[in-house]
């Protein structure tokens, strides 16, 4: 879970997932602050995904999809990857 | 990158992700190295991810899904994820 510098996310990938992760959230009308809490992620790290800051391991992915009820996959797909 | 216990991939989720990377490596008939070299992952590091040992970063997953020539999003759904 490292700090991710612009130049490390190249291709704008992590801005994108954080992007798509905002995108659903805010379609189900939950804070930010409940998914941190669904997903048992702190609520400022999950600040720093949804902003593309942080490079999120595949098991938070895993539970920040699952607290969104949506597969891993199509999260993933959504955001074009 | 964290090492990982069996308690910590509860579902096993990072097995099959490793699981689904060595499927689709083996398919393409290549070895594990060329993967790891293609990807730019450590070899090492590449083995114990393929075993589900390592909670792989996101970044890492995408640049593993385009050495397999592969989009993440289907990589991860071919793990059931």
């Amino acid at each position: 879970m490292a700090r991710i510098s612009a130049e490390s996310d190249k291709h704008g990938d992590l801005l994108r997932l954080g992007a798509s992760v905002r995108a659903r959230r805010k379609g189900l009308g939950m804070s930010q602050e409940a998914l941190a809490d669904a997903a048992e992620i702190d609520r400022s790290h999950m600040g720093k995904i949804e902003r593309g800051e942080r490079n999120v391991t595949i098991l938070n992915v895993i539970k920040i999809a699952e607290a969104l009820n949506i597969k891993p996959s199509t999260l993933l797909e959504i955001a074009g990857l």
